[in-house]
């Protein structure tokens, strides 16, 4: 087994039991979540976004790298060139009634990768690294659509985050509830969430069908 | 109009189209959404971990406070305390496929707040703090369970942080494409997204009927 937490900074303090020590685990969640929140340090005080992102196991960090993408005009890129950032995935999969308030909890699973990001330079990670961020969102995209023009690269700073340093959490069934309140007779248990989507909606320019591309993955998040 | 961003780190930069500054909605978007991300500053890094959260607005904060608890033995809690930190909030409600991959994006509700975290340790103000966390959950269901024990309370740490410095940004419907390649014919849309509750699942020492706040919770949740 590959294994996750190399590094005390990735290493998982309170709720040992919620981690998950299986690169292929984080690999498959990584693969399964749509959104990251990316932390970076200002001067005195931490700023979290959320972004897309797309995973490489291929590409040249040899755990694999994450890739964020944005404007080279974002006032987050400095910033996240100068420090180690945090990038942070988390589906949540439930809310979890427990029969106190203390053992009110959530069902979740969740990656934390900490790391020096790289600002990628080279025209085909480049591609490779827009191509995974756009598969990531609708999978077989990329090869559908028109090459991207110089203006376009020239307005877009893509980020790599090595997958070296991360840790990841889950929980997921009932509550961890007190013998007493169980004994008592209270209810205790969780509402299941779950992703859902729609279809797709073209917009008021578009004609003809939806591309397969797009009806498939609303297909496959539909439940 | 009670407007947000009064300070220059949270007065958005990149996507100001994108801005929303009524109060009102970004109130409306904490009733609404589930999951906070907490940023702290580490001694050189960020870390960004899922919480759960509450909002009170009529709590000792002028525009309202954001509460979060935790165990007391967290790594983090420390950390949140020496420094301010950002606490963001976000909904993904869609994915954008646009005519070229520049054009890909998301649709999503996010707020994001910066400030010094308070470590509330006032007896009634934590009770009040916890009571919106729970009720943030499923609402209704603080007034359905006992009493916390003072040990329970004595191992949660309960921080406030103060709604006065806060963004909101918001993205709906389609892509916003260029010229040439709406005039070619290429589809463009989105894929929206919705949250959507399974029925509630007791667990195996649950007897009895599932209690109405989780019946109703579960419902207003599915979709």
């Amino acid at each position: 087994m590959d294994s996750l937490s190399p590094t005390p900074r990735t290493t998982i303090g309170r709720g040992r039991n919620r981690a998950v020590e299986d690169r292929a685990i984080l690999h498959a969640f990584l693969e399964d979540a749509l959104l990251a929140h990316l932390g970076v340090v200002a001067r005195d005080h931490p700023v979290v976004l959320p972004t897309a992102f797309g995973v490489d196991l291929e590409g040249p960090d040899a755990s694999g790298s994450l890739y964020l993408h944005g404007s080279v005009a974002a006032g987050w890129l400095a910033k996240a060139l100068e420090r180690d950032v945090c990038v942070t995935i988390t589906e949540l999969d439930g809310l979890v009634a427990g029969r106190s308030a203390f053992h009110h909890s959530m069902n979740y699973r969740s990656a934390v990768v900490i790391g020096r990001a790289r600002l990628v330079d080279d025209a085909g990670e480049r591609e490779q690294a827009l191509a995974a961020v756009v598969d990531h969102m609708i999978p077989g995209r990329w090869a559908t659509l028109r090459p991207s023009t110089r203006k376009e690269l020239a307005a877009t700073a893509v980020l790599a985050v090595p997958l070296a340093e991360a840790s990841m959490k889950q929980r997921s069934g009932g509550p961890v509830d007190e013998p007493e309140d169980i004994a008592a007779g209270v209810w205790g248990g969780h509402i299941p969430l779950l992703r859902n989507a729609g279809l797709p909606v073209g917009d008021e320019d578009s004609q003809g069908p939806v591309p397969s591309d797009v009806a498939a993955r609303a297909a496959d998040l539909a439940c």
